[in-house]
């Protein structure tokens, strides 16, 4: 496993934590060693700054960020490392999630934020995966299930 | 002059100077003394930190950050020190400044970030005043400014 | 604390109350004086008016106005008065509060609205706090009950 | 001419007049007596408070009322009378109207203020003149003109 | 009470009804009398028709339409009459109401719909008493109210 | 039967069927024929391909596409045959439809699909009996409940 | 021809035919028959009704409704016919367009509208043209020049 | 530069060409052999299909799709792909990028699209880079030129 990168996954709240716990388990689906830590761009800037700045030297190959509302981690931590960050927009109690990805995704020109949909725990995980390895048999899977429902659905309809 | 405190005004980048001119200009003619920087949250991270920790001890006593898009100026500001920190929100090319505002002013619990309207320079000069100075001179003379306008409409509207 | 300004609480509505609760209280915490009134700026134009006009010699030295849908009570008070006015914008029933924040954040040239995150009720107190006092000991706590979150999550995370 | 009421056309700053303009003339057209002011809510609010006070003794029946961005002016003028307000929301330079429009529609319960389309400026006069005038011979006329542009397009259509 | 015009209040459909109530009950208690019906602009175009080209004919003076989603009701009842028509916008389903709102508030030239805030049942009750009726005793009980609020949180507030 | 076209309502998620229910009923009471699908535009690009390819030729006349938040399924059926594809929005957990909305109607040149409201799962089934059917009989019945609740209506508004 | 159906293109106002001469070129060019009207769903209602009441008995098979803000006029066509109406959003000067879509799109529970893209003339013709017709040809035709263009930037793309 | 991977830039169109430059040249001088194609996900599906399932074999590492509107390009060649694949939105003539924004970055679960900000063609070719290669030296640069015109600056607002 040592060619496959360890991943970040960092929440600005600890509130955050329900919507990531999809996150965290595929990457471990994955057999990708990863690291979890709640770190607020704001309320402790120097512990992000720290993580950020030393994340490359600790192995770790990708990050990802979630927060919500003016969700500025994935941008602070960007602006730190030149390891690739993927940013996660959590929905909050208002505007529905915008707030979140503008924030995250309408970076200046220089510092990128790979940003996936909002509340979008699996993808985010699946992006870090797609960065070094090979998802052949997910994708596999993943379409057997859709045909599976789709014969499921079939037959669901004629009884209407 | 030793009462009134020395503002900083910031901007993410310099193509927002002519936006931030009449900020400026107002700020000189309260006789503010003002420190104007280009810093980038996202490019000169750094700078950002020593600026916002050290802003107090060099006299600073209120902060105006402006930026565009994904404006995480303000926040990351506020982040270092406890000086008040007015936002404001610079219209980019796309968004129409809704990207911007949002960024800004959604901030999580613990740090806010005192926002003004989307390019709206001259109030985040006068929010600044406000903090430690008198403001009636100037709130009389706007007042009149109007009142004028009043009359000279008025004689505008019956020649239609 | 005669060097600490009274804060005042202005609601438009007293079904606002909920939210500013947490507002009220931080202000306590920190020592500050505070006045709560519900004034309606269209309902009670005249409160409105003689409360603004009065506010400084009444000993208040920033106000906290929070308001919902086309939320004119900030702008109102902070036409009366040259205190620094600090918009709340509540979310309503409808439009999940961008309709707040528009109206309180867009305000024209000259008289500003130091506006705060929808239902940042937590923000309002802390930004009027940081006009006047030192916050250095409420900064230091709050990265460290980040801290703490982060410990406990790194072993929550192990167990998934 | 005494059953019809006088109109007044209010405008938040003279920067609203271009748009005012149609609005002012079709009152005329209907011979409604017009009175036209430039009244800041926000930068003359004593002027905005008495002018409202007074409009129906002075003979007003009803007040449109314009303004741009955070656009207070028309609710704030219906707070101090019993008058109908008509308010036209000015698109100005952020947010394409929608602030302008969101802060005049959503006004609080029991203060309407009867909006009608951004830069809208024909609407407001004729609401103004629906409110107490028989306006059967202008709806003949709009009708025929878009009946003749029916039958030029037809022409023009043929030809492509 | 034949100096009063009747009021006419059409829902889209039976389902605004809830909050129509408000709207009835209020012009109820000014004493105007009101016609109450469903008529769909889509689902019923005749009688849409029908209704608005003899309202004027029947003894209404004024139009109240409700309507939800691409909320048409108003525009087209505006225009078979030239009586002044009061458009609330229901929030329905998806879109938090913006698309009613839009759909009734951005007429074309020539024929206005007079729109109060989504939802904002109580309102369109009384700018239809505003067109005809003198409200200076409502206005003073309403006040009188948020004062007592205003006493009663001054009081809850000291306990927090 | 033969000359009325047989329809295909292919969802993006087995999460759909609840919303396209009344869509197939409908389809069902018109007599057309349904085929119904669980095809993933992203997760089973093949089957997508291979079932629009070939609809045709299978005897569909008309494709309903349901689908929510980056809603493609419609585009890209629509960009493998020639036959009308109606689009139906469905609106999922964040930004309340709008994303499947813009995601379904703003099809580049060339490749319409024609979009009916969010979760308007009726309005997609008329639609397609539209295209080969006469609709006479079902339009009368909806003008007759509409009639019927406004009769109602009426007299419980009497008991106001 | 005769087993093509007659369109009808109507738009709601002259200023809306540059956006749509694309459409009314692209129906000639299928050969389908094409009549262009303007007419105005809220300024001339009458010609609205009568034009959509016997649109069928007069060789239309699909009619096109090009409108913009408030765009009721595809909905109002749709209410007095059971051919199917494409709508056709067009941006105005405010709000980008999204006034148009919701008020074209967001149609109540049982009169569809086909809506394409804002500003998508043609679209709108091509879906016209699906209803009743084969477009093979045209669909090869397209993809060659999307071939021809990929050819001739990866050339330009070497050059930079 | 066998260890560096090969990208891929993909317009929908050649109209994306000006905004795609910049990207294209960024990769150039991060000396990232480029291949640059367009291709229409709606116009020329089979062409998508077969480039995206492909790429890996042909020796492609990363994709950035660019693309306005309902923007399903780069949805689509993930569909078809295990390769990471980067989002660029292009704001059209409508919406103002929010359509081509909302449609790439709202993907469903199992396809991830690493989407970047709506125009910023430079944050693609940047997060390109970052997944095999290092960028010090770019970003001491970037950091450079924001301090040289930190300079710059701060002369120039002495002069105002």
């Amino acid at each position: 496993m040592s060619t496959v990168p360890k991943a970040a996954v960092v929440m600005g709240s600890d509130s955050d934590f329900p919507v990531l716990k999809k996150c965290i388990r595929i990457l471990k689906e994955f057999g990708i060693e990863t690291e979890v830590r709640v770190i607020s761009a704001h309320r402790t800037p120097y512990e992000a700054e720290e993580f950020a700045r030393n994340a490359e030297a600790n192995g770790i190959g990708v990050i990802i960020a979630a927060a919500g509302k003016a969700a500025h981690l994935a941008g602070v931590l960007a602006s730190y490392t030149i390891l690739p960050v993927i940013g996660l927009p959590i929905k909050s109690s208002t505007m529905d999630g915008l707030d979140s990805l503008l924030s995250m995704v309408q970076m200046p020109k220089g510092i990128p934020v790979a940003t996936v949909a909002i509340d979008g725990a699996e993808n985010a995980a699946i992006l870090a995966a797609q960065i070094k390895e090979k998802l052949k048999k997910q994708k596999k899977e993943m379409a057997e299930q859709v045909r599976e429902k789709d014969r499921l659905m079939q037959e669901e309809a004629r009884k209407i």
